[in-house]
């Protein structure tokens, strides 16, 4: 039998290879891509700063839990671009496989709370989901509106397509949504970084 | 007159360059080096996963937003490795300079809050500094361990200064410095990685 403990610090261990999944989002400096550990701990930080926009009251602690843990499951599903329709396509399997898996490493009360928190996050129906997926999609915004639309034009986006993303953005906070559309991605679209249709 | 709302992204955007502060601590494919965004995030991680095991009953939001802001100020005064003595005569006036303009660059609120925090994490004399700390000592000695020790030989590192190094480890958390004593550190001793006086 293994140890709580011995339990806790192997799944701490697994979480390490997050810091090699790469994303498809330029860090500040416009050359290199961030992965999934320096996205879920700047989009963990950003719903610090940025909690009192939530269009309904946020317990944060739950928030930032749910952000520092969402892309866990892509140590084995890999991270498929929000763009990418065809790996969409099985992606949910391959996340679900993935969850089993990692959230199994944990005691069994930890491995109910994070699986459920994750599945909270992927259903985006209470607050708190609905707040870290506004910050999951803001946070690559901002950092592609200040690398100068490098991976919008790299990737020839739409802006269709990214308002479709962004379709439960405003359910999170409208104002940070508006604030993100008129600063991130209009700007974007004028000068021919985002296409727009 | 600068926005509350821009001011906070202003430094959001400006988190995003403890991307590319590098650590000396070897992330599990034993191949690269971590930088400060992963390991707050994983420090983070660690707090929820491990707040069971904290001396003092701690408030584990409070906790976790000290580890994920607690290199802000690497991103002015850069990492000072935790052995080289010459660099750590000037670290504490090197840190201070850069929380004054760093957090400066939030509204008054925020920036106290925040400032706060991490004079808190620094002075290690509460509760939720201490298990903060703990963490912050404990998971790059995990990484040292599974990655065969190779960041203790390296640089040489003695026992002594380990043990000097966690002296207050055991404040935050008796239960997890002994696991990490006797599951990460003396083994490496035994193995000849970190050098016995």
């Amino acid at each position: 039998m293994t140890g709580r403990m011995e339990r806790q610090f192997r799944f701490a261990l697994e979480a390490d290879k997050e810091k090699r999944i790469g994303r498809q989002t330029y860090i500040s400096n416009g050359e290199e891509k961030e992965n999934d550990a320096e996205h879920a701990w700047h989009a963990a930080l950003m719903a610090i700063l940025l909690a009192e926009y939530a269009n309904e009251p946020i317990d944060v602690l739950r928030t930032v839990t749910m952000l520092l843990i969402h892309d866990m499951v892509e140590i084995d599903a890999g991270d498929t671009y929000a763009y990418d329709e065809a790996a969409k396509q099985t992606q949910r399997e391959r996340e679900e496989k993935a969850a089993d898996r990692i959230f199994g490493m944990l005691p069994g009360d930890q491995r109910d709370e994070l699986r459920a928190l994750w599945e909270e996050f992927e259903a985006a129906q209470t607050p708190e989901a609905k707040f870290a997926r506004t910050m999951d999609n803001i946070q690559p915004a901002m950092l592609n509106c200040a690398t100068g639309g490098r991976a919008w034009r790299e990737k020839g986006v739409k802006l269709s397509q990214i308002i479709n993303r962004n379709k439960i953005t405003p359910e999170g906070s409208k104002e940070l949504w508006e604030y993100s559309l008129n600063n991130f991605i209009m700007p974007n679209v004028e000068k021919g970084n985002i296409i727009d249709k």
